[in-house]
Formats: structure tokens, C-alpha cells, sequence
């Protein structure tokens, strides 16, 4: 059940941060909203498309669209000045979206029948598949490739979680809770304290 | 029969303009042949891999993919100075493939049992996907998103085709045709008359 | 057999490419993970997505996905200096994994029960897919789009290796050698004595 609702904010604060993308683009409203929605909805769907497992998500229960039209909308009509939301109200919803996402990303696949390796593979996916779709479609790197401590804050989740199910037989529910609060913890920590892993860059390319 | 012939006109005009955008990025013919298949058909791909109803539908009948494939070619042999069409017939027959591209995306939803959210979303997705993809590998922030009343028209048609099937019990045809008209009209009135809703902008983005 | 290391071996290249790339972007370890890994998986991804044939592969047998992983790894740690490797071998051994995964997705295809048209273009789509993403992500015009004879060499090795089997009954393993023999030809051909097709450019767009 908080499970449900941390989705229910997850996908919402997803759609927000792709409408606010959407902000410097000088989109169509209507084009806001379709960014909007493919942000909250599009890690999951690609999941559930590798997963074979029926319908999208979405298709079978369309709660989650819903929530990320009505949040698109509502950004749209009453956001004209982000300047005056506290700069870490995003950040920190955003990880509470990322954190719930790898969640119900790796218990979907483990549902599905999946080994850990596997789950821990759609957990990622499912957290950062919106992002880089919203990044791509406004023709920006991925930040959520670039960004200290992103991808890795849902490996590292996903790979208690599934362990802890997988390997110590904790009961499934109880194993997403700590693996959300994984993801959860290392995300906040690296936006508290700007942590970074040293970047890859090659100085010579061929 | 009618719905038949349309959507070959929409799948080849689609796949022309993925050649013309190819034409300013110096590609390999091949590449262009490759640009312009994935945009005739990259919208109904997305959709059908969402409803996971079996194999997408060029797989199933490949009338669509050969069309795109045969215009494609002809486009690249043809055309070497667009110069001489006059300007107004791509967007017009852009307009027609748009229009009945959702009209088939929201019949296709229909078909596989979804309610009228969805089958509006699958209608949408039908329609501005394969541009999207095409945008989006052409490395321009995607047309659909910006220009004036596209997704809109889209959205609009969707809602008026979905609604006089699921609320007012209009046969599944005659439906099917009035929200094309709905989507043709509205886009060719924003052709005609440079429509455009106000752009959604902020000034200030964290 | 030889299939299943060649498979390896283009799945392990196609993962360094995108390793290598990112290279360029100074992205965060993990970043350059999830690069190099969707560019070894993620054209057989769509085309399994397309065929609807149950999962994708990495989730039905996660070997590739291993490789992939352990390759992206290995590379990020050891490949300081790409200066020292000799300049050919990328491009050869990327031309191997090309040749093979062509190879490959036609012949899925074909078990899977298409015509030797869609058996094409699922070789295509297999040899080419993950590449597109990989330079889609870094914000690149697609190089397989552009580059001299790629998609061609896959477009025509594809037909040969399909034609085989379904005009001239050549058993499934002979065909996928000679097909896979021709694309790797075809693009060694290039690469070495660098051919190109004219490029298709419009002067004049509207």
C-alpha cells in the first residue's frame, strides 16, 4: 500500500521534471504533455515490452497514465515560475521516484519468473528509462548518464534488493523496502554532499 | 477499403519525409532507405509492441513495410530537387497519413479490447511516433513536439473518434471516419492559417 | 558453434564501441555501463520486441547480457589509452560482431516463422539496432546512417543469407555462413579500401 502511493509520486514527480525540460524547448502545450507522460511512464514500458508479460503496464491499468496526464497538465497551467520552489524539493522527490521505480522494476521481473541478475537488470530500467527518453527527445545527453551517483544508486539498490529475496529469502515486500531505502539513501546522500565516482573519459578516441 | 488506400498514402508519405529530412544529413543511401522505412512505420511498431498483441503488424503483413521500402527508393532516385513540388503538398499529404494514422492506431486499440483512454493514447502514439523517431535520429528536437496544433489535432481527433464509438455507440467505421476528419481538418487549418496555441515557456528553470 | 562465439565476440566489440564512445562524454562509470551494454543488446532487443516471440533474449538466456556486462567493465578499467591499440582492430573486430548479428536476426526470424523479406529486415535491425541507440544516446547523428557501406553491407549479406535458405533450400547453418561471409566481405571491403556510395544530399529543402 505505500508502495502504491510512493508510485502514485514517483510517476507525478517523473512528469514533472519532463514538462519542466519541456519549459526551454518552446514546445506546444500538447507536445509538453506528451514529454510529460513518456517521462513518468516510459521506463516501464520498455520493461514490460523485454518482459513479454501481456499489455504494458499501463494498458492493463491505466491509474499511472492518468496521474502522469494530470500532473503534466497541472504543471503546465500553474508552474510559470519554478524560481520559487525550493531548489531541493525536486532533486529529493525526483529520487523518491527513482528509489520506488528500480522497487517495483525488480519485483515485476522477479514476478515474472526472472533470476536476480535479470530483476536487477528492469529494476535499473525501469528507473532511468523515463529520464533518458525525456533527455533524448530534448536532444540532451543523458543526464542520468552523467550525473554523479544515478545509475549507480539504482545498481547498488537493486542488487540488495534482489539479493536479499534471491540469496536470504527475505519475503518480497520486505526486500523492496530495504532495497528502496538503498536507493533512496546513496541518492540523497550524493545531492547532500555532491558525491561523484571519478568520470570516464579517455583522452584519445579512434 | 477507403481506410486501405489512406493508410498506404500515409505510410508513403511518411516515408518521403523521412528521405527529405535524410537529404540534408548527407547519409548512404542505404541510411536514408533505413530513415525512411523506421518513420513510415515506427509509430505502429511502438503501439503494437505496447498492446503485445503478437508479432507487429509488418510482420504480420508486410504491405505497409514494402510501401515504405518501394517510396523510399523512388524518393531517392526522384527527387534531387524538391525545389519543383509545390510547397503546400508534403504537409498536406503529411496531414492525411497523420489523420489516418490515429484513426487506425485507436481502431487497433479498440480491436484489442482497451478503453477509450488508451485507445486515444494508441491513436496518438500511431501518429507522431514514426516522426518522432525520425526527428530524434536526425538529432532535431522532434517537429511533433513544437510545431503548431500537431500533437493537438492528434489528441483532439483521438478524443472525437474514441468517444462517438465507446459513448454514443457510432459503428466502429463511421467513427473511425469522423475523427479523421476532425484530426485532417484541425491540422489543416493550422497549415492554412499558421495556428498555433501559445508555447508553453519558462523563464527561469532550476 | 562457431556461431556461438562469434555471437560472444560481436556482443563483447559492440560493447567496447559503446564503452569507447562514452569515453567522450565524461560519464559516470555506471553511465558508461548501461552505454556499452545497450549497445551490445539493444538490437536484438527491438527485434525480439518486434517479433513478439516471448521475452527478449537476455531474459530467456542472460549470456550476452554477462558478456556485455563483464566486457563494459573490463574496458572502463583496462582501456586507458586507446592510443596503443593498432588502429584496424576495432573496426574488423566490429565488423565480425556486424556480419554475425545479421547472421543472427535472420535467422530468429526465420524460426520464428517469417518471410525471407521480414528474416531482411530483422537482420538488419539486429546488426544495426544497438549502434543507433549507442549513438542516439551520445547525441550523435547515427554512424551506421552515414557511414560508408554498412547498412548496405548488412542490407545485402541479409538477402544472400535468406535467398539461400528460401529460394535455393540451402540448410539453415550453410546459408547463415555465406550470408555472414558476405556482410563481413562487404564491410572489410570498405573499410580497407574505403568505398562509399554516392551520398544522397537534397540541395533544396522545404
Amino acid at each position: 500500500m505505500l508502495v502504491y502511493w510512493l508510485d502514485i509520486i514517483g510517476t507525478a514527480v517523473f512528469a514533472i521534471s519532463g514538462v519542466l525540460l519541456a519549459g526551454k524547448l518552446r514546445m506546444d502545450p500538447f507536445g509538453v504533455l506528451v514529454l510529460g507522460v513518456v517521462t513518468a511512464v516510459g521506463g516501464g514500458t520498455i520493461r514490460d515490452m523485454a518482459l513479454a508479460n501481456g499489455p504494458v503496464f499501463w494498458v492493463k491499468d491505466p491509474t499511472d497514465l492518468v496521474v502522469a496526464m494530470v500532473t503534466s497538465m497541472m504543471t503546465i497551467i500553474l508552474v510559470r515560475q519554478p524560481r520559487r520552489l525550493p531548489k531541493w524539493i525536486l532533486p529529493v522527490l525526483d529520487a523518491v521516484g527513482l528509489a520506488v521505480f528500480v522497487g517495483i522494476g525488480v519485483n515485476k521481473a522477479f514476478m515474472a519468473g526472472t533470476g536476480p541478475l535479470i530483476a536487477v537488470c528492469m529494476g535499473v530500467l525501469t528507473g532511468v528509462g523515463g529520464g533518458i527518453i525525456r533527455d533524448v527527445l530534448a536532444r540532451e545527453v543523458p543526464m542520468i548518464l552523467r550525473t554523479e551517483i544515478y545509475a549507480t544508486a539504482c545498481i547498488v539498490g537493486g542488487i540488495v534488493h534482489a539479493t536479499a529475496w534471491d540469496t536470504f529469502q527475505v519475503p518480497l515486500e520486505q526486500a523492496s523496502m530495504i532495497g528502496m531505502a538503498v536507493t533512496l539513501s546513496i541518492r540523497l546522500a550524493a545531492i547532500r554532499w555532491r558525491l561523484k565516482l571519478p568520470t570516464f573519459a579517455l583522452e584519445d578516441r579512434q
